[in-house]
């Protein structure tokens, strides 16, 4: 048997600052840190945080009646109405919103301010998008695919969630050409997750099965079994190492792990090592 | 037997006007009236221009030594340089560029200034893509399909010759759009182009044969030839009624005819009247 580690799995460059930022803040406030939604999208580091007094809150309206010492904002950012409501009420706000979201956002509002329609590339329901799509004006529209664009404008300018496969930024790109007359685009795609697509890619054409490790509630990592389950290979999204089972590798020869952004390592070094288990015992 | 003619075939906007122009300035001129290469590229064209005293030279050299009442820059358009030269020699220009290509010039010369790299989506041979190209400043190129990409910079500018086929800007931002960070794309192909094109492939899918009109330097013309070619339906490109061959019609059920932006509606009138006539004759 032989075991494949997709090479850019687990925690990207945008995660580990928010992270790094939680514990500090965690660290100089001991208690009353908040972060507007958990700050990533994987339940094992969350519990970890709420140990060390970093809590999750719905909305500002969750702040309410607290002790807040800090007000993290997550790696997804938060809309401009959020972000202006949160200091308008004298909150200490720690802004751990990922950089590429964060030129996202900026891109959006130049688009918007020089005269462009912004198409939004995208999960409606997506934080990050919504974050994104405050800072595009009045008729800016997020699509997951061409079949969702309107009668666009004449001039469209279009930024993407940092996240998405550059594959449907092409298909979208293409569908909206020929109906406009002038096109600016700012391809925000994150270029680890670009990477992480394309080795999840190359692995799952060459292995019987995949597994992919991070939360179930993480866009990211959906994505990945997705895209491993459209290329016909057996997939298994598991959140820990406990909920492998070890019938799903009977007979196969080649396995691969890849993982989402949010997934920390020790999650896949589990995962990891109970596969290996598997392999010794059936030898 | 069915005949069917495509709507758009035929002098476009930009044809008409420019020829408009050549006869007006003959009028006036009485002799002297020079274009810079054939005004349009359609030989017929050209041979009743050349009675009424407007002559084709090669370049701005061929002008030496002629009395030249007024010179003719064609629908094309003229290289930056070409202009400049003949605006400094004192030559009375009279620029019949299509107001479409003038357009593209127009924008490669906002994508220099505005700190783009320019790609020219277009056949580098083409006087519209050398004109064109004369705005788009240091860096920038030529490509007829994603496979002469270069290695492009950050920052990089599209237009796209007006007479190219919608698909191939499609194919082309997909190729681009992954790897650079921001693109800026005019479109300026030509609508009626646009319309002939798709009006053509609509009538190749339906015919038995296809008989396309016009000038066999006309690279317009010459495209429409080759897409009903590339959909494997029976192709016949002539320049007059007189080439056709009437065995090319033997058993066929649906005729159609199109023509380039470059043909005399005179030249397409004649070729229905002659494949008329064989349809008759044969029943």
């Amino acid at each position: 048997m032989k075991l494949y580690i997709a090479k850019g799995a687990g925690f990207c460059f945008g995660v580990k600052r928010a992270i790094d930022i939680a514990f500090k803040v965690a660290d100089e406030h001991k208690g009353g840190v908040y972060t507007l939604g958990p700050i990533i999208h994987n339940p094992q580091v969350i519990e970890e945080l709420e140990a060390m007094g970093v809590h999750p809150v719905k909305n500002v309206s969750g702040l309410r009646g607290k002790k807040v010492g800090a007000v993290i904002v997550r790696t997804h950012g938060v809309t401009l109405q959020v972000m202006n409501s949160l200091v308008s009420k004298g909150y200490n706000v720690i802004d751990a919103t990922c950089p590429y979201v964060k030129k996202a956002q900026y891109y959006a509002k130049l688009l918007k301010d020089e005269g462009y329609q912004v198409v939004v590339l995208g999960s409606k329901e997506h934080p990050e998008v919504k974050g994104i799509l405050s800072f595009a004006g009045k008729g800016a529209v997020v699509v997951k695919d061409p079949s969702e664009l309107p009668r666009l404008k004449q001039k469209v300018g279009v930024v993407v969630q940092t996240t998405r496969h550059v594959d449907s930024l092409k298909e979208l790109l293409g569908a909206i050409v020929g109906q406009i007359r002038e096109l600016k685009v700012y391809n925000t795609l994150c270029s680890s997750t670009t990477q992480r697509l394309k080795e999840t890619e190359e692995l799952a054409r060459k292995v019987d099965v995949m597994v992919i490790v991070g939360g179930k509630n993480s866009a990211n990592t959906t994505q990945l079994a997705n895209l491993c389950r459209s290329l016909n290979v057996p997939t298994h999204h598991v959140e820990t190492a406990s909920k492998l089972r070890k019938k799903w590798f009977e007979g196969a020869e080649r396995i691969a792990i890849s993982a989402g952004a949010s997934t920390p390592d020790r999650l896949i070094k589990d995962v990891e090592r109970k596969i290996k288990s598997y392999w010794r015992k059936g030898h």
